[in-house]
């Protein structure tokens, strides 16, 4: 039986009592599954959405409705785990159902689509209403398309930042100086296990969250996870921030920017990354943890994601005018994405260089830009004098007091492995070698990433790549290049086929061509 | 164990055998579930796809990636119904996974976005690979907005009306002339249902299909489906078309344009109506059942989909034109969609309306418009001089030849309801008055739908409104402004309620204001 209400624009919308069927299987969406006669009804066509409301718990939910013939009877509606865990119900008992009105925010993704300028109350509305699932991916992807052709101006940029802000969580360190790094697309290298300790050690507050590899052979969070566990929550990352001064933690597992993952999600098939939204998406990540003091890392180089320097000096201007809207000091360092970060691929392999870096016993490119990062850092927040950063870094590096401060973060994540002799390498190791003498003209990160990707890398923590020589190096014939290593026998004569196959390491003679 | 593949760009591709776990319901999209760790070793993201080959088989498919923790474990995949069906599967076991890559098609569609014409083979596989699901709802959601910001210019109206032809299933009718009639956003009224008969009559082949109310109170096919069954297969709609000249059935039985059904499904939730996408999908629709003559009704008005003349005059000419390059002739009538086009608002009220202009009871805007479009096909196809076509239609109408085509038609189809009187209407009737005397001002036929939709239509077959009076009619006190049929009280107390707080019917005096 159905029940009417009347809405402004002079539609009616039935409410319906519909029994609830619950199917025990995660849709990883909101999707209800309801009867076409029921549709029809309530004038819900495939992809609207329905508002389903409990009078038990009192919950309420949009989710898409789904529309069937055969899985639910009329008057009765499916509901998946992830609906029925929203609507806080765990038997099957009677909803009120009806067609979800379409949300203003449409409206606003139109008026973008025809290239007009949106307010902060626009954008921000778009944004809670992906943050309640009334919008839904084919919306999300025509607002970002629109985004893309259109552009965001710098206005437009803030609001965003400001509304993804707003609709996610906020963590409070009270203590200060709070600050933050981040690399906008760079393939290896953690650069942000060493700031974090340096910054620390120099009395800032650094609560860091980092992401996991989805198609390089390692993320940082998966990097640090050799050495302690990163799944940490928001009251946790909070309070060895205060105590440590820093932690190094999967920002998958505290939920701070919702709605900007959303729109990641469905930015990817397409590759698109509109320059505004890239902007919002990571200023609003660094405002939700609190950071006054933020530098950024774009490294430049055509295998990386900034192709070119023009590229480059528009976002970092871009990063340091949003920023400043938000109250905080940027830097934005553009730096050298030609060659590799470091020499190490997948994430054991880098935890183990990264500590050997903070022991002192290694102190190459990595570290170099670590230090200009950490002391960029300690300039911005007058932890140390205009000039004297990198110094004060590099300092903090020698003197082992990074490498201590590291340490405490291992220890207060509840870690165990403080040094780079307990990180272990996988059992199986393969070395590529030069074929005659030459020079290393050039070294493919992708390549290598790849290789490390086959021999078993991320999901197989301990395999990978350990890269042995530097670009313009003189070879001699059987000089081993770099190692591959593998949990099997498998994995590793794959990841050593491909790598025959593929030249990761180029090497020539420095006379290409002798005039007599 | 993964097996390696190399692909064109140098990176490698897992081959992965996994076992099935099927889950036996229909997820309404190609959808597979893996582990996070398997879609770590494929190189999957969420959403990216995944090509599955079944060894036993040798079918195989393209879905959707849904990443888990919980619903299957590492080295299994999950399949819903979808899935298993097209892959010809019935039981668990070894299936080849690997990542699918990135579709050409997907440049294309940012070429698109960027603002770029695309050429036919560009259109061509982006239509292709909508077909085989290798382009997902978010990427069809981004080229669509990408259309509707950027246009389709004729040549890439043309390539894409060629190219959805191409994808689908086409019919061919072994009799000539072959024509074919469309309304672009009308709301009631049935002109199909007179307009099908009189051309059969007069010798042409019409084989119509047509489509179900989804958020009116009826569309053609649910008023057909009164006196006939609607859902029939191609191979009947050529058979009854060659042998009587006619069907008028539900065009998604047949599935003659499943990427079309696919777009118009994304395009729905904003309301995107690029104007070439409407073009490309009604004249390739009209292709593809072999149509040489076609005329398009283009109803002119504020409640209907084309609000003004100028649009409407745009749109005209280019179905005039696309149609030429799809080697068709057509015509595009703009008509008057400021009134409801006859008085019936339900799938039984409009058939019988229908009827009973069939049998000379009735000739009134519906039936003058029918006509026009009728008389505008025998012009076009020669089967009438230029200038005699409405006056030929009209003949067959006022001779019942007409009537017994469709009492063919209805036949021959599987139909019982030969007569208006065999229609049936819902037994509750409730009748809305007028209040004082005046003069009928507006007829909002939206209003009228949506009380015909709370009274149970399209759902409820014999529910509906069926309007009393006409506008510019003069009213007594009390005078009968329209019924309300609906198959319970309390159905036809909510219509009721509804029809109470709005004026679907605007009366007035015609001297609004005098002078003395």
């Amino acid at each position: 039986m159905a029940d009417q209400i009347k809405t402004k624009n002079g539609n009616s919308h039935y409410v319906q009592k519909m029994r609830a069927k619950l199917f025990d299987i995660e849709a990883r969406k909101l999707i209800a599954i309801i009867h076409e006669i029921d549709a029809k009804e309530l004038g819900v066509m495939p992809l609207d959405r329905i508002e389903i409301y409990c009078p038990i718990t009192k919950m309420r939910v949009t989710t898409v409705a789904d529309l069937t013939t055969t899985m639910v009877k009329k008057n009765e509606i499916g509901l998946f785990r992830d609906v029925s865990r929203e609507l806080g119900i765990k038997k099957c008992g009677f909803l009120e159902v009806k067609a979800s009105p379409q949300p203003d925010s449409v409206a606003y993704i139109k008026k973008k689509m025809k290239g007009d300028k949106l307010s902060f109350e626009e954008i921000s509305e778009i944004v809670r209403d992906i943050g309640k699932n009334k919008l839904d991916e084919i919306e999300i992807s025509a607002f970002m398309a629109a985004v893309y052709i259109h552009g965001f101006d710098l206005d437009e940029t803030t609001s965003m930042t400001k509304a993804l802000l707003l609709d996610g969580k906020q963590l409070k360190i009270d203590k200060t100086p709070v600050v933050d790094k981040h690399c906008i697309g760079g393939i290896n290298g953690r650069a942000t296990m060493i700031v974090v300790p340096i910054v620390a050690a120099a009395g800032c507050y650094i609560p860091k969250t980092s992401s996991r590899a989805v198609t390089s052979c390692a993320g940082t969070a998966d990097a640090m996870e050799v050495l302690a566990p990163v799944n940490l929550s928001i009251g946790q990352i909070k309070s060895i921030t205060e105590k440590i001064g820093g932690v190094i933690v999967w920002g998958g597992a505290v939920d701070l920017a919702p709605v900007d993952d959303k729109i990641i999600k469905i930015e990817h098939p397409l590759a698109l990354d509109p320059e505004g939204q890239i902007i919002a998406s990571v200023v609003s990540k660094k405002a939700s943890v609190g950071a006054k003091y933020v530098v950024f890392d774009l490294p430049v180089g055509p295998d990386v994601k900034i192709q070119t320097r023009e590229r480059a000096e528009n976002l970092a201007k871009k990063f340091v005018e949003v920023g400043k809207k938000l109250g905080m000091r940027v830097e934005a360092l553009i730096t050298d994405g030609t060659e590799p970060s470091g020499k190490a691929f997948g994430p054991a392999l880098e935890a183990k260089y990264v500590m050997e870096i903070l022991e002192g016993r290694r102190f190459d490119n990595l570290a170099q830009k670590s230090c200009e990062l950490a002391g960029a850092l300690l300039e911005l927040c007058g932890k140390a004098q205009r000039g004297k950063g990198f110094a004060a870094a590099k300092q903090l590096l020698a003197n082992k007091k990074a490498l201590e401060k590291m340490r405490q973060i291992i220890k207060a994540q509840g870690g165990k492995i403080f040094s780079s002799e307990d990180a272990k390498l996988a059992k199986f190791k393969h070395v590529v070698r030069a074929k005659g003498d030459g020079t290393v003209k050039s070294i493919n990160v992708r390549l290598l990433s790849t290789i490390a990707r086959i021999a078993g890398a991320p999901a197989d923590k301990r395999a990978g790549v350990m890269l042995l020589v530097s670009k313009g190096e003189k070879l001699k014939p059987e000089q081993p290049l770099f190692e591959v290593y593998a949990e099997n026998m498998r994995k590793l004569e794959l990841a050593g086929e491909f790598a025959k196959k593929n030249s990761a390491v180029e090497t020539g003679d420095i006379v290409l061509e002798k005039f007599e």
